[in-house]
Parts: C-alpha cells; sequence; structure tokens
C-alpha cells in the first residue's frame, strides 16, 4: 500500500509517499508560506527537486498541489488518487487521551482539539491538514500518529511535576515528553540490530536534534523522557533554554522588562546553544569552526549541550537501574561525531569502549562500541515518515 | 576560642555559642518573631530550655538579649563579652565575589550588599545582623561564612544555563549553589572516616531536608549542584517545586490568572511534596504515615522525590565518570531510612550493597554499605554551626 505521510505545520507542510511493501520513498517534498504566498518543493524518487512558486491561501491548496504533483503525468510517482491507499498525519500532542495511533474519525478529532491547550502552535495545524486531506481524498482512511503517545507509559513517578496535585487533576499539567515517534522506532531498531528482545533491554535513546530529547526505554516501555509538559524542558537545544532554574523567569522578568510572552519568546527562540554562543549560531557546524578558531562561547555552548546529554544519561541509567545500550539519533546525534565523543567521554564508569574509526562517520547506522564494552553505543538514523507509515499500515489491518 | 555563631534571618536569629578548641556547644537559642512582638529561646549545654517573650522591634534588641542571656549570672555559659572571641556570621549568597569565607569589613559588607539582588530575601537580613552584632560588640572580630562559596569551583560546562550569554554579563544569572557550607563540611568528614585523601575522591552528597540540594564533590572541589541561581531548582522539596518545564509558568499564570510574583508565590510556597501530597503535608513523618494508611498522593510524593534524587545522583556520576562516596545528611537525609531506601534502590549498577540494619538507624554518622559495597554510603549529620565556627577561627588565625 503506498501511505501519504503528512506532517503540517501552521504554515508548512511536509509530505513523503511510502511503498509500506517495500519502505521505499517514491516521493516527497515541502510546501512553505502557506497563508503568505506559497511555495512547493517537490522530488520523486530518483528525480530531480523542483521548486515552485504557488499561491496558497489555505492548507486546501497545499494539499492539491501535493496530490496534483504525486499524480502529474511527467514527474509523478502513482496515476491516481486511487493508488494512495492511506494517509498518515503525525499530530503532536496527544494528551492522556492517545497512548498509541489512531483512525481518524469524528471522535478522534475532537479528543484532538481538547488537547490544543496542550500545543497550541501545534496540534491546531495539524487538525487543519487532516480536515484538508479529508476533503480532498475522501474515502481514504487516515490515522493519527502521535509525538507524545510512546511515552504514555510513564511511571506516575516520572512524569508528576513537584507542583499542587490539583494542577494536574484540573489542567493535566504532567510531563508528556515528545519525539516519541522517534524514540520509539530508533529504540526498536537497536533491540532488532542487536538481536535480542526488544521487551527485555535497557536503552537509553539520544535524540538530538535542533530540538532534542532523552529517553529511557525499558523492556520496550517509555519510563522517562527529558520533554515534558511541552518541548521546552530538559536538554539546550538549538535555540530552547531546557531545564532553568524557574525562578530565573522572575530575575529576567524584572532585569529586562518583560512579561510571560516575551519571557517565553527568549527562552524558545533565543535561548539553547545559539543564546549561549552569543547568537553566533544553532547549527552545530558553525558552533565547532567558530570553537575550532579560538571563540570561547562557541567552545562553551558545546560543552554545555554534552555535558547536559551525559547527565541526563546518568540520570536515566539510575532510572532504569543499569543500561544495555546507548543510542544516538537526529540531526546531530547522527552526523556529529564530536558531540557524541564529548558526551561518551563522561561515561567510562559504565565499562563503555568505543570504536573511534567507527564513531567517525556520519549519518549511518553503526555500531560505534568496541565488542568488549559492557554498554552497547550505537548511531541509529531515525526515520519518522517511515514509523508513520508502520503505524498507519499496521492500524489499518 | 568561644565564637558566637549567627543565622540572621528577617524576622528570625538563630545563634550557637561554641568553643572552638572542643568544639562544644556552650549554649545556643533562637530569636522569632523581631519586629512583631519578639521571643527567646536559650538553652545553655546540659540545661534547660528557656522561652522568654521580650519585645524586639529590631536585631539590635534581639542580639542584646542574647548576649544578656549568654552572660547572665544564673544561665549564662561566660562571665562577660570579652570571652566570645568572634562572631561567624551565616551569609547566604556571595555572587561570584566570594569562593571562600571573609573577615567582615566596611569593603567585604559592600560586596555582600552587591550581591543582595541574587538573594532578596536572604543577604539583607544577613548584613542588619551583621550590623547589629558590630555595634553591640565592637571590636570582635566577624567572620562571614557564604551558603555559595563551596560551589565556586565549579566549571563553566556545569554553571551555564542554556541563556542568552549576555544574561550571565549583565546579571551573573548561573547556577551558584547553596548549602555550601553543609556540603563541604559532610563530603570532608567523608574522607575523614573512610581514611582516604579529600583531594582524592569522588563524593556526591544528598543534603535532603526542608530545603533539598545534592552535589558532587570531585577532589574536594565542587564541580556541580543542583541548586541554581536560587534554592528554588532541583530537587523536589518540602515546599518549592524543584526542576519544572519552565513553559508551565506560563501555563499555569493563564489558567489561574497569576502575575510572576503569584507564580513564585505557587513554586516557592505551595509546590514540593507539600503540594503534591495534595496540601497534606511537608513533613515526611506526616507523608509516610498517610502512604502507609493508604494515602495515594502522599505515596506519590515519597516516590516523586526519591526518584528525583536518584536521577541527580546517577547525573553526578556521570559528571565526575564515577563515584566512591555518596552520603546522605540534613534532617530526611539522617533520619529518613525509608528514603535512602528508596533513592539506593536505583543504585544498584553502582555495585552498591546496603547494611539493611545499619540503614534503619537514625541520625547518627554510620556506613550503611556492606564491606564489599563498591561505593561507600554513609549518614553523616551535617553540622553548619561547628563548619562555621571552624572556618571563622581558620581564617583568624
Amino acid at each position: 500500500m503506498n501511505v501519504l505521510v503528512i506532517n503540517c505545520g501552521s504554515s508548512s507542510l511536509k509530505f513523503q509517499l511510502i511503498n509500506s511493501d517495500t519502505e521505499e520513498v517514491l516521493a516527497k517534498g515541502l510546501c512553505e508560506r502557506i497563508g503568505i504566498d506559497g511555495r512547493l518543493t517537490y522530488q520523486p524518487a530518483g528525480g530531480e527537486k523542483e521548486k515552485t512558486d504557488l499561491a496558497m491561501p489555505t492548507h486546501e491548496e497545499a494539499i492539491q498541489y501535493v496530490i496534483n504533483a504525486l499524480t502529474n503525468e511527467k514527474t509523478g510517482v502513482v496515476k491516481s488518487l486511487d493508488e494512495i491507499g492511506a494517509v498518515g498525519h503525525r499530530v503532536v500532542h496527544g494528551g492522556e487521551k492517545f497512548a498509541s495511533s489512531a483512525i481518524i474519525t469524528e471522535e478522534m478529532k475532537k479528543a484532538v482539539e481538547e488537547c490544543n491547550e496542550l500545543a497550541p502552535l501545534h496540534n491546531p495545524a495539524n487538525l487543519i491538514g487532516i480536515a484538508a486531506c479529508e476533503k480532498l481524498m475522501p474515502g481514504t482512511p487516515m490515522v493519527g500518529v502521535f509525538d507524545t503517545a510512546f511515552h504514555q507509559t510513564m511511571p506516575q513517578k516520572a512524569y508528576m511535576y513537584g507542583l499542587p496535585y490539583e494542577y494536574y487533576e484540573k489542567y493535566k499539567v504532567r510531563r508528556y515528553g515528545f519525539h516519541g515517534t522517534s524514540h520509539s522506532f530508533v529504540s526498536k531498531r537497536a533491540a532488532e540490530i542487536l538481536g535480542v528482545p526488544y521487551d527485555q533491554t535497557k536503552t537509553i535513546v539520544c535524540h538530538l536534534g535542533n530540538g532534542s530529547s532523552v529517553s529511557a526505554v525499558l523492556n520496550g516501555k517509555s519510563v522517562d523522557t527529558s520533554m515534558g509538559l511541552t518541548p521546552l524542558e530538559g536538554l539546550v537545544m538549538g535555540t530552547r533554554s531546557g531545564d532553568i532554574d524557574p525562578a530565573i523567569l522572575e530575575f529576567i522578568a524584572k532585569k529586562e522588562n518583560l512579561d510571560i510572552d516575551g519571557l517565553m519568546d527568549v527562552v524558545n527562540k533565543k535561548s539553547g546553544v545559539y543564546g549561549l554562543s552569543g547568537n553566533l549560531s544553532s547549527d552545530f557546524r558553525d558552533l565547532w569552526d567558530a570553537a575550532d578558531a579560538g571563540n570561547e562561547k562557541a567552545k562553551v555552548a558545546l560543552e554545555v549541550f554534552a555535558y547536559r546529554v551525559a547527565k541526563y544519561v546518568g540520570a536515566y541509567v539510575a532510572a532504569m537501574n543499569g543500561v544495555d545500550n546507548i543510542v544516538f539519533t537526529a540531526g546531530i546525534g547522527e552526523n556529529d561525531h564530536g558531540v557524541r565523543e564529548l558526551v561518551l567521554g563522561y561515561l567510562g564508569y559504565l565499562g563503555i569502549e568505543i570504536d573511534e574509526e567507527a564513531n567517525n562517520t556520519r549519518g549511518q547506522e553503526i555500531m560505534i562500541s568496541k565488542p568488549g564494552s559492557k554498554v552497547n553505543v550505537l548511531v541509529i538514523p531515525t526515520n519518522e515518515e517511515l514509523a508513520i507509515a508502520r503505524e498507519t499500515v499496521a492500524l489499518l489491518k
């Protein structure tokens, strides 16, 4: 079956058409600047990337252009919509309502809508994408795959904050975690590669990208993760602060005369390695170049980033009372051997031995620990689109 | 030499008179409700505790009553002020200005005042206590001992937040850490007990009281600690939230219609195990009683508390790439064997073996790991007053 995977933001829409039998990507692309002017990027497998400016007042036009491109006589990859068997939608926040993916129905959409206030920037956009697809592809079964679902297995001791209990009861304030599709995909893949039963292994996944999170996966179930109610908590990220003393917000509000929205703007968009490096860059290649050229702030940003990852790994080893596998994934995790080296430098006490040559590779599935290492360390490229396609097919079977 | 140790709050003042040669406490007590009405509690060594209502419009009257009590013919312990050789003042925040204790001079007080905005509730009160003592005990040498000083050895990767670098440059926003006198005292004592050189050992101190913090002490130097710019960060405490997703503040502000001061009130005074237990209590004895009687929220509060301690320990093992000693101290750390058991339950992977009988003791200096344990686990009662007296004498020598 061909599955159209949609990841819909407020003004953008990423897509891939995946043959779920061969797991081949038939075509992929991106609609940008929806509601502003509009541009479609489209690339069939093995073909050229095309960029076309196209008016996209709403997501409906965007989806229509995607369909047109996929069925186009020259560069299309299917003859008609009939060859698209299902649509898999990424949905950011499923709250406590969704512990797994779900077939999209009126009731399901209502439940997603009820989670909107937990992800006010993301869920409404996801729902708009779903509505547009429903209109243009009536009768095609659709599935929602949640970023939060994999982490719904966390025990209460991991998801409760030290806050008045009534905030949990009234508003569902708790840790949810994100990147669940990725944490699930790579932890499962690690077990496959190692030939061990997924439900009998302790894995820590370091999903390090522009947004970063660490998870503890015990016997195939997420038992803790560094992101929280929102994707702000946890590691220092590209532009997000991650963990800070909450009282800093009060201190900065008074110093900089900022209200709560202004503060959130700072900690979400002007912080992280970008802020730490003195607004140099949130791109780790820039940071390494600058650090190599003697820029002290860039060096500190890299050190802080890696140190925090190592501390989360250490914390999750305690959470699971041990660890069998550590996996690096996502943009930085897959490609930045320097960051991996910094992180692993802290973890010698676990009996980890690293194969430097293997670590000095980029973007490939590879074991980077030596055969004698007490903990397996792997780099596994994540593939959230494939994971969504698989979930979609599994649910529709 | 007899050293008067003063811990001065905004409306209270604790004191001990310590003979620094024998390290004996000659007398101790407390002034409460200063500026309201006033009450003195006084107890000479081996004597009865006396409580007296006395008008204390300012800290000056309070100190005068302390001096009167100490030199009183019947229950006093010294004949005159001449027998008090020095005063040691606890000072909460020394910012980056004080990496050790300091003799109190005009210049030193100015430097403390410059740290006031980092601890607006504490430093001004500490300075008031110093001024009152200077007036009533002219010529007596005085020393300030800082809660933050011991942690000034932290490397930049540990003290920098993932925030715009300019906040550090302009406002000195960074991790400072607190309870330094205690972390220093018990980590040093652990090395003494074990007969190992303090500067060649990796120790993690869990200071668990109404305020709680964990520190990583590498070769005698603090390299990380869980409290941050303020004592709000880190562990879940009696009424303080500790670590939360910073975005929760925005979420709660909107839900509960609170401004930043209202939010700070909630996370400092209505959170922690008190909030988690549904406003049951911040006293761990109450929580255990309730949990034993089947109260689920009390149980969750205890589990969350211990789980967070274990995660910090795990993180600091990574920070130091190993650990030799783990020490429990302060009210809960010294007395609550149930909490210690919960925490240590996570740490079997470190090769820790616990002597249950030893763990089932309260408030005494004791090794609670078995002889074969790969990490030494100790309970060491903290004694901040004695530590301040020692620091005071050392500096005046």
